[in-house]
């Protein structure tokens, strides 16, 4: 039978050796010869060309290369096949290590500590420790729970929002649209780790900044998105920056990918910004997945990390 | 009786206020009165005055305002009377955050992706996972052990190097100068929180950066000192940073501290380097500490946390 990899962006190549290598009896191609559409029983896909996968009438599960979904079911003409998302252990802690890499940037003071030494000034700062500070988390999937875990040990903390309700060791959990608002209030450095979905879409506005903590023991509050740049209103964020009601922000994801080199972020000094990197997929490690999944099904087993298409994760 | 203050610096003040709150029957002082010295039970110091411990007659220990204790044991004259050190979960919680953050830093490329961030570039830079990385840590006492736990539960491999044999779950642990070697060689990422005795002295030298692991997953080593200035020889680092042995440093202890605003070592771009603020002492945290064993002692109880002098730490 037939792979078809669906990548948007040049990995397309590199995704196709990795499969091909560990499927051996298959084709695995990143385009379709005339009349081999009715082979592909699987699709390894990122941000597909809608209508692709409707043409496929064999197709039997779809796989997303990352753990959102949130570009394989924005195609309306998706046909009602399990969608797979990968739960991969190195992918939750690439994610992991993004996060706590970017609070404790935060809670050290990273970035006034590199003005003073482009200084040469010898100068300490107030610094409050990590037990001083309450991190909340917003999501709390696989993603945001180890990241929860790991901020935990390092003593910070932890507060999390879910749309539906959760206990999780050691982390104040609040759900529903007043959790969001009580979960805001308290926490002083917050980060996204939520899906994208209808009811998430531009969560992060000028309500929500508004409802961020005021003061903080490092003076105001911090944002960091490493989920989706839907979720965001880059320019609200730009003016919660400017107004002081935000005083610094880690973003990895924006409304706009590549974030254009016009934007403004790119240069505010409060805000940090990656290029949609927090969690990397290991073309490798990844790949071994989707294929020890593709043989288990193809012999009668359940795949795992079903999406709910209704939640829309 | 009376406690005696005697520390170098501005913040003599804030931890006789601090400790004075806590000892409210005992006169806490900075400097002694004509005729006082007869009074002082106890000292509570950092870098102080050679001499000055020696000319009280009834001084039944000293406490060092930090994991440290060279600043003490450096006078010549010191008295036959305990050295105390501090031991207390805020500051080892403190020099953890320190080394997880530079440690993370390195790791996600932090230098590089500010420079691209500079530049307005969306570019993602090759990223290896932290269980690609060893981490050697150099000093196994309360603060190598706790950041040893700290970074495995990020996935990082542990090694470690310590004075004696020990046993540390889930660490490669090596002794000896011959495991100095070992661990060198094995090492992505050298963290040193040793004590400064006679024995290490000026240990981070050519020969030592000569034997760090040459090809890592990063390109090259990394070095992260945040035990004292005098374990490294400050222009052995600048060379290897510029022949290259060494990819990049973190450096918040310098051979003469503050670092003069002189040193190349400010402006390179490979070495951050910070003010001595790994690990702040927290006033009220420690002084609650060092006045219960001042109230424990006195009542016959023993002192915990007792430096052993032949030993230097």
């Amino acid at each position: 039978m037939t792979i078809l990899v669906a990548t948007s962006g040049a990995s397309a190549p590199t995704w196709r050796s990795a499969l091909a290598s560990r499927l051996p009896q298959d084709a695995v191609v990143t385009a379709l010869e005339p009349g081999q559409d009715a082979t592909v029983d699987y699709a390894v896909v990122w941000h597909q060309e809608p209508g692709l996968l409707n043409a496929l009438p064999e197709l039997k599960a779809v796989f997303s290369l990352g753990a959102g979904v949130d570009h394989v079911l924005s195609d309306p003409t998706l046909p009602d096949v399990p969608i797979v998302r990968i739960v991969s252990d190195d992918l939750t802690g690439r994610m992991s290590e993004y996060i706590v890499w970017r609070v404790l940037d935060h809670l050290r003071q990273g970035r006034a500590y590199r003005d003073l030494e482009a200084a040469a000034r010898w100068e300490d700062l107030p610094q409050p420790a990590a037990h001083a500070l309450r991190v909340g988390i917003l999501g709390l999937g696989e993603l945001g729970r180890d990241a929860a875990a790991k901020l935990r040990v390092l003593g910070f903390k932890v507060s999390g929002w879910s749309r539906t309700p959760r206990r999780l060791e050691g982390v104040e959990v609040h759900s529903g649209r007043d959790g969001l608002a009580a979960c805001l209030a308290q926490s002083d450095i917050v980060v996204v780790l939520l899906p994208l979905t209808h009811e998430t879409r531009g969560l992060i506005d000028a309500a929500f900044l508004g409802g961020m903590k005021r003061r903080t023991p490092l003076g105001g509050p911090v944002l960091i998105n490493a989920g989706r740049g839907g979720l965001q209103k880059d320019a609200d964020i730009l003016a919660a920056l400017e107004s002081g009601l935000l005083m610094e922000a880690s973003l990895d994801v924006f409304e706009e990918e590549p974030l254009p080199p016009t934007s403004p972020l790119w240069r505010h000094p409060r805000c940090f910004v990656t290029p949609h990197i927090a969690a990397a997929s290991d073309p490798d490690v990844l790949s071994a997945l989707i294929a020890d999944q593709i043989t288990r099904h193809r012999a009668g087993g359940a795949l795992t990390g079903l999406v709910d298409r209704s939640a829309g994760y």
